[in-house]
Parts: C-alpha cells; sequence; structure tokens
C-alpha cells in the first residue's frame, strides 16, 4: 500500500464512529500487528483513493487482513446500533473465497442490514468522511427498523 | 463409513422433505461423484447411528463433504418453508474452520430459523425417521413466525 492518507491530526479520528471502528480493528488484530501503531495508522488500509484502487487488481480472493476490515466494520456498526436501541446486535459476515457473499446485521428476529458483497479485496472508503457517513447512515436505518418492529427484534 | 444403514425400499425416502434433501444434496455434488448412485446412497451419509457416531473424533474440522450435507439441510428447509409461505427463504450457513457457527433462514427481514451450530463434523440424524421429524418442525416453527410477522417476512 503507498504512503499514509490519514493523518493524526484529521479532525474525524476523534469521531464515536472512527473510534468505534479502530476498536473493532484492533480487537481483530490476533498477532498483535497493530500494538504499536497510532491510531491513524490502523485505519488507513480501509481509505481507498482513487490511486490505491488502482494498484488492485479487479479481480482477486481477500486477503485476512482485508477480511478482517470488513469484519470491524460490521462489528463497528453493530455496536453503534446496540447503544442506540439497547438490544444485542449481532454481526453475521459471510464470504465465499473469491470475496462475494452478505453482510448481515440480526437484532433478535430482525434483519436490520442485509448487504451482498462483491468484491471484497476492493474493500474500502474514498475518505474518512464517507467512511462516517456510510456507518452513520447504516447505523440510522437499522434504528429506525429496530423502531418501526421492536416486537420482532426483542424476539 | 460403515455399510449403509438404508434401503432403498426404506418407506420414507418418498417423503417430500427426503425428495428435497436428496434434490438439494445432488444440486451441491459439484463433481457428479452420485450421477450413479441411487437416492438412499446419496442419503446413507446423513444418519449416524451410534456405531458411525463411535468412529468421527470428537474433536475435528468438517470436511467439504459433511460442509455440502449442512448447506442441504438448510436449502431444503428453506425449500420447504417457500413452498408453504410463497416468498423468498435465504439460507445462510455461516462457519468457522473449527465447525462452529451459525444457520440462519432468512424470509424479507425476518430471521425465521438461527441455530447455533458447533461439532459439524459430527453433522448427522440418528435415522431417516428423526431427519424428517426435525425437517417438518424447523418448517413449522418458521411458517408459523412468517404467519405471525407478515409484514416484516415481506421486507
Amino acid at each position: 500500500m503507498s504512503e499514509a492518507v490519514l493523518q493524526e491530526s484529521d479532525d474525524l479520528i476523534g469521531h464515536p464512529a472512527v473510534r468505534q471502528i479502530v476498536t473493532q480493528l484492533r480487537a481483530l488484530d490476533s498477532y498483535g500487528t497493530y500494538d504499536t501503531w497510532p491510531d491513524f495508522k490502523v485505519l488507513d488500509p480501509m481509505i481507498l483513493t482513487k490511486e490505491r484502487r488502482r494498484e488492485i487488481p479487479v479481480v482477486g480472493d481477500p486477503d485476512e487482513t482485508t477480511i478482517s476490515r470488513l469484519k470491524a466494520y460490521y462489528n463497528a456498526i453493530a455496536a453503534g446500533i446496540e447503544r442506540e436501541v439497547e438490544l444485542m446486535a449481532v454481526p453475521v459476515v459471510n464470504l465465499s473465497h473469491e470475496g462475494f457473499g452478505k453482510g448481515l446485521i440480526l437484532v433478535g428476529r430482525l434483519v436490520v442490514l442485509n448487504r451482498t458483497l462483491r468484491d471484497v479485496h476492493r474493500f474500502g472508503f474514498d475518505s474518512l468522511e464517507k467512511l462516517v457517513e456510510d456507518m452513520e447512515k447504516q447505523v440510522a436505518q437499522a434504528v429506525a427498523l429496530v423502531n418501526a418492529h421492536r416486537d420482532v427484534a426483542e424476539m
């Protein structure tokens, strides 16, 4: 991967959604690679600028760290939902070897998020702003669903 | 695996639930191994008698054919649900390498089946009767859920 695009001084690094995804990325780092890294460096590979995207082959199998980033993203959204609705939110990421699959979040018997995944080896966001925007949108939609169908979410 | 426990003459081989699981097993047989096999032989490894269970190690990784059998089972239940409720039912089997995970079936935004999987390398049923009984129970519970929350299932 090319030079870091994020900086320690980036304002959004302190945003609650970003804090949550950093926590989740560190939680999935079973070999302790990130232990000595500052947050902006842990987060940096989530951002795929046009230049970075060009460097990734169009077709390919996702590697383990890319899958970890995808899982951290779903875990962070689930944590965001839990905080709002005060019910357990369960992320399920189901992938084939080729990087196709489903990203789900379940609250009780309610599917609050259901996304088709493709090209997971190219998973990332144009900018930190886009990442935050996307996460907030996903959480808001899920919370609205839980509020509309609280009986099913509490099953 | 020991000698076949099922026989061609077994009455239950003609049961709709059993027909469905045989169809699903054949659909997942990408190498055509089952092409020349009669149905009872395709179905036979789903039945784990006490003797067969004893032959399987307590701890182990599930092999590909065992996972296929598990998927065929969820696909067959999903097909049974679809027939009853006339809505699409989506099976999701999510497994770790060690054979732990989740078996889900989704109808729209409704989780109609949610089972924790463990010891998948030992997946099987005591008898064909037990298999049919289990499938019918799963389908009936799922159909009841859809009927109780049709609005969520139709989302």
